[in-house]
């Protein structure tokens, strides 16, 4: 197969750095064993792994004394911290417009069982700005008992101002989500902050572990309740799940190989920094920006100009379907993803909805080579439109 | 690190076959991303191989019109299933006395929610035998509604007859739900049964997969409720999960390292065949008890002489707690899984609870040098006791 332009790393990024993928490989053949089954040596090696594997998230978190829990995919941590609430008629709860049918779906889900109000923050449809004197008012009006913000954008990669906005909403007492799926790793973020109670996490996207483990940083003292009941390796005879964390929310066998690669990964990360990642990951997307620019059948949507994003742009093409366009730089080897990107709402808000974008996302491996592919790419489609 | 004897292989099979390792790893570098998110060439390559291992499953349990429906792992699987359906003041649920956590732990679960009587099905303490006159007794006084049978026990591999239990639950009505975890790929299923609504599988145990991939065969009708809400890649401006299978059961990504492992491992077992893995796990076990009865100190629990199990054997040590022996043979590089199995309901049924029994699982890998090691092992301790 010839060389792909891979321009999808807000699904996944790819390829991972070299390391991620041998360490998966050799841990996994020599301690690819059940974690808090056995009591033998290997189960040590593979438990001493995954606490490490905490211990390292913390450290990238600078969030020594928060709890991490992990899940296989973000959309289930997501579903562990919304689905563990206790909500009431009532209850208010915030969301940016740029969330992902992982928080708006199961929200849908809840406003069917009971009397909640989901409303959104306001942002500056012109700006891409967070108001927060408006978001104030907004919680002055109607206190918000949850605030749940992506913080950047699966869409069009706007970072949100999380800090400021839930240390507003600290004010009013309410909960305070963040997802971190677009950013954990890249935008160095201290959750050392009393102000944020959940920060979710995914191994596969900006932490550039593999598939199978993310997960979310919690307060010690959360009161989630589990969403899944199952062995925990850890009080057995109990029919409860155990009181305390991470086992209450940690369900069923431990992936010893995707934990693997995101030991790996963090591994790496940390010792290149996240603002070097990001500098190059910036660097990526000027670029990116720089070579769309040079086509007037292309047209960025949202936050072209923004100091404040990361590397994901999404477009429109002068004539054609963002589907169409995704095939025919499918056809010349460019990987993209177009459509919706399971975030209906950041489209209706952006003005892209029902058709979507050509949504391009670069990382840290972006190469001058997957630049070369694109340019021919868009080339073509200029010259035959 | 000295070579491990490792017999938890109940906990998780180790080591998998060569050809999972290695197409876990080279499929991954080479197609590791994010399946039916992307239209590109490497998304349609990734796709391929997950819808390919759908079918291998399908024609694995000889079902080629049932559905496959993916989880991270047989917790969720049961989880997804059980948490599923819509319980009623009165609702009987029947049980083995061979149940795991992951299934009696969801249960209490619900048992703090709804009146539902979970009821045990009667087997015969000596013969260890599955009482089904007795069966029918109880459906008739109580009917089920729901009837969930591990299909072999985890503690003691014993082998339940799920065909005829799950026969008579339907003559009443009942929704069944057999769990596979130890058996899938060992014991040559039919799921082309319609006695049969739920059949679990963990793609890292008998499957021969890695750890990440687990999930379950339903009927294409079946009704299950989402547990989980998120991104399907489809149908994304709807805010309902999508109605169609697998879809509506599976949000969030695809975990392609995981799904590639076990693509690898249902080719090696279609091409072995069920009946030759099992035959080679049968002399392990043959060879394991056979080792096992030369020591008087030690005393098999449960299907000593059953000709119904599989290679798992739960014994006592004249004298040491399950737990001091299993530290003793982890000294000498024996790696066995001790204490509760996370099924205290099968140790209470075998009159091992509280302190459990040291369980002995074996694979078709089990090899002389294992045990070799074990009765060296054997030896120290009745020469030390």
């Amino acid at each position: 197969m010839p060389t792909t332009a891979y321009f999808d790393n807000a699904a996944t990024s790819f390829p991972k750095p070299e390391v991620v993928y041998n360490y998966m490989d050799s841990f996994y053949r020599s301690y690819g064993v059940n974690v808090g089954r056995g009591q033998h040596k290997l189960a040590f090696q593979a438990a001493n792994m995954v606490e490490e594997t905490r211990s390292l998230l913390l450290q990238l978190f600078h969030c020594p004394n928060r709890q991490v829990i992990f899940t296989p995919s973000s959309t289930e941590a997501l579903n562990v911290i919304i689905q563990g609430q206790k909500y009431f008629n009532g209850c208010n709860i915030y969301i940016s417009p740029f969330e992902h049918n992982s928080v708006t779906r199961i929200l849908h889900h809840f406003e069917t069982e009971t009397a909640i109000s989901v409303r959104q923050l306001p942002v500056d449809r012109n700006t891409l700005q967070y108001d927060l004197p408006l978001i104030k008012r907004d919680f002055i009006k109607n206190r918000p008992h949850y605030v749940i913000v992506s913080h950047a954008s699966n869409v069009c990669g706007l970072v949100a101002p999380v800090s400021s906005i839930c240390e507003l909403a600290k004010e009013y007492g309410a909960t305070t989500i963040i997802d971190m799926s677009q950013t954990a790793g890249l935008i160095d973020t201290n959750l050392n902050n009393d102000n944020i109670d959940y920060a979710v996490f995914a191994g596969h996207k900006t932490l550039y572990g593999p598939f199978g483990i993310s997960g979310f940083i919690a307060k010690s003292d959360s009161e989630l309740r589990p969403l899944m009941y199952g062995g925990t390796g850890t009080e057995s005879a109990n029919q409860d799940m155990p009181s305390f964390l991470p086992s209450r929310l940690e369900a069923g066998s431990v992936n010893v190989a995707a934990l693997a690669g995101l030991n790996a990964s963090l591994k790496w990360l940390l010792e290149k920094t996240c603002s070097v990642v990001r500098a190059k990951e910036e660097e990526n997307r000027q670029t990116l920006i720089s070579i769309l620019s040079d086509f007037p059948n292309v047209h960025i949507v949202g936050a072209e100009n923004s100091q404040n994003s990361i590397g994901i742009v999404s477009c429109v093409f002068d004539g054609y379907s963002p589907d169409s366009i995704g095939q025919v730089l499918s056809d010349h080897n460019v990987a993209v993803r177009t459509g919706l990107h399971c975030s209906p709402i950041a489209h209706r808000f952006l003005g892209t909805f029902p058709s979507g974008t050509v949504r391009f996302s670069t990382s840290f491996f972006t190469s001058s080579e997957d630049y070369e592919i694109l340019t021919g790419a868009l080339n073509y489609i200029e010259e035959n439109s």
